[in-house]
């Protein structure tokens, strides 16, 4: 079957992110969707930059609706962003019948019942995962996976450049102007930071979710926004010693037979909650549901490829269903059935990883250097080493014996290696005189 | 439309909060899905206590195959458990047309690929969102959330059992054996707690997972499965000293050009990860993509409603697919178009919260009651108070001024109460001439 064709409007951070994504995923993408997807236009004010980006296979123009009136572009990608011209756009793809994909918050946000009407009326698709959380699929979610539940709220980190305002002001203790100052210089917050420390965008977010929760329209002017300028280092330690972090939360809560709540401000949250712990540039969003409790989704909220990924999960479910053909559905195990590979699962011994190793030795000379020559001759990394003496662990340790004066723990964390080197290395650890007891082998991963 | 006609075999814990679900929130899901979704015949060996659970207006039997061959069931859900006569009767309800949705991890870890070719033969689909980590969107975010991505790696807490025992070890400083009997008495485990403690089930659930993210077919014989039953409180408690805390993970990873890896085992990860704070019977799983970089997905991972959310998102999938109308396509605000509520957004005043307030004032007697009158006369409770002396906040408090010695900060946390309520008593709070400066009002939300 012929790849489905895209047309990108605005390639900017995230346009040039889903091109290439695109680009270098292309096989496995088309192994999962069953369709190729190309984007075979791109729309930009400056050619010459979109050229040098999508190379010469690809072509560029100035104006936008040179691709909206190509009849062989079946999916739109709006990343121009803003009201205006953004709207217009959108508008007019919808009315050529063609599908959309946008990652534009604040235009959904605002216009979004007009925008989704039109689409209804059209038989067309309008997919915005992008625009809440980059790339968590919280859209799909909230949508799909949590649609047994009726939603009571969801409270949501979804500002990176507040939150990482917010910890660095409490890492190091200080105001929110030294914070932003800082935040500029490393990227991290826009020379116009309004639409961000003033909670705008946050809201944009809250809205469209609250909007999905609840089956009610966008109604981003009833929002209460409030923003983070004035927060304190004070208050931030004060919370602290509370047990409390404060973060920019997005919130929108069901209050049964009286409406919703839609807010968004600087918020206490007790410091043992996973969301509390999110930290820098990150988004969390926590969903509770009647049925499910609470659940969380965690990711990157903003950046090039983070957001390709969003604007691309979109692209093949638009894919998907506008191919008529029902092996067209989302297939069992995600890869289309004569698109599964027959890769093989390594043998343990083959595995690489790193290792939490704990010997209990005779405290005499020369273990050490004994225990790490076997490890360096085995080709083994050592990354720590810890001595505890048999004084440290008596007492409460039920499950490895009582340890007597002469005895020694010795506990080292390697690098990463290969099983096999390991277990043959610990045979011969094992059998050293000096140690005492079976050594414990823990498999330890930094999951960064 | 006709509601979908959905047939039950088994309808112990899963199944009984599925029947519960679906009927409480009936209305809501028909809003969502577009058409009603109905249980109408249950089959149970125990019809007595089956038919009480269900009501009289649903259909009970002993035989399972009288709902197989029940031509109005276009749904069976599947929640018997185990290799044996599950397996026969999944097969045949794919014989007979009919797509199935199913929790049953072991079954589609060891005999998956075979089920799956059945169901594309036959043309009907085996969604299966409930057999990994319960209510967590998990298969949804793999299979098409992420679906951009080369996948890198994915670990996970996929047992909740076994994450409660290790999360009781590390907080009382006990031993495995002295934990599993606690987790029985509590319920948390099982009384041949086997398949949890050896990592049999997690193995199950990272074998779906691994298939899913590279398209591989299921190789449950090929996962390395090591339980945490060898665990001593010593491991914890050294881990924990070096920075890391330990978990059963199942991991998955890629390895370019020779395979992958698949594993169960007790890891060390760093105590900064988020994943090393999911504590208690929850589950998470961590995935990587190329695309997108580190997401995270938390929450319940068993429990009657919690894993029937996720049955029944799979009964909307597979309804709105069994339904050939375009217009069953996942609307664009999760209700169908028509289906929306014109909810209104309360205002601020009418929101509910808790609050923070700081109070700088005047270090003299009378202070603290006039404050609390004021506040117990507006209907506000109060959580806690905080007194700091001016000393204590002296040095870096750049924001709000340097303190006097006659100074003192006033810090107080209330219970929840309307904004309104909150304003009128913080502008009478302002006018006390003890107030010094500026009151400090930040919201607070539990999130628990």
């Amino acid at each position: 079957m012929k790849a489905i064709q895209v047309g990108l409007l605005g390639i900017g951070t995230v346009g040039s992110g889903t091109f290439n994504v695109l680009q270098r995923n292309q096989e496995e993408i088309k192994r999962r969707a069953g369709r190729g997807i190309e984007i075979t236009m791109v729309a930009d004010l400056d050619t010459e930059r979109a050229q040098q980006i999508v190379g010469s296979g690809v072509k560029v123009v100035g104006d936008a609706r040179e691709v909206l009136a190509n009849p062989d572009i079946e999916i739109v990608i709006e990343l121009i962003g803003g009201y205006g011209i953004a709207r217009t756009l959108v508008m007019e793809a919808i009315a050529a019948g063609k599908h959309v994909v946008t990652a534009n918050k604040a235009l959904l946000a605002v216009h979004g019942t007009q925008i989704f009407q039109a689409a209804h009326d059209k038989g067309v698709m309008v997919a915005f995962e992008a625009a809440v959380a980059g790339g968590i699929p919280i859209i799909k979610a909230l949508r799909e996976g949590l649609t047994a539940n009726r939603i009571q709220w969801i409270a949501g980190i979804i500002n990176g450049t507040t939150n990482f305002i917010l910890s660095e002001m409490r890492d190091k203790g200080l105001d929110f102007d030294v914070v932003l100052k800082e935040a500029q210089a490393l990227g991290y917050a826009e020379a116009d930071p309004t639409f961000d420390i003033e909670g705008v965008d946050a809201a944009h977010k809250a809205t469209i979710m609250s909007a999905i929760a609840y089956g009610i329209p966008v109604q981003f002017d009833k929002a209460y926004v409030e923003g983070i300028t004035k927060l304190s280092a004070t208050d931030i330690r004060y919370a602290e010693q509370l047990g409390y972090r404060i973060k920019l939360l997005g919130i929108t809560k069901r209050r049964e037979g009286e409406g919703v709540e839609l807010r968004v401000h600087p918020t206490l949250v007790p410091a043992k909650r996973l969301i509390a712990n999110v930290e820098g540039a990150m988004n969390a969003v926590v969903v509770n549901g009647d049925a499910v409790g609470t659940t969380l989704y965690y990711g990157k909220g903003a950046g090039s490829e983070p957001t390709a990924s969003a604007v691309i999960a979109d692209l093949v479910d638009v894919t998907r269903l506008a191919t008529s053909d029902p092996q067209h559905r989302v297939p069992h195990l995600a890869f289309q059935p004569g698109q599964m590979r027959d890769v093989s699962v390594l043998p343990m011994e083959q595995v690489i990883t790193s290792y939490y190793l704990r010997l209990r030795v005779k405290d005499e000379a020369g273990v050490l250097s004994n225990v790490t020559r076997i490890l360096a001759d085995a080709g083994i990394s050592i990354n720590a080493v810890l001595q505890r003496e048999a004084d440290d662990v008596a007492g409460t340790d039920a499950g490895a014996g009582e340890p007597t004066p002469d005895h020694t723990d010795l506990i080292i964390l390697t690098h990463d290696t290969r099983e096999g080197a390991m277990s043959t290395a610990l045979a011969q650890l094992q059998a050293l005189p000096s140690v005492l007891a079976p050594i414990v082998r823990i498999r330890k991963e930094e999951l960064a």
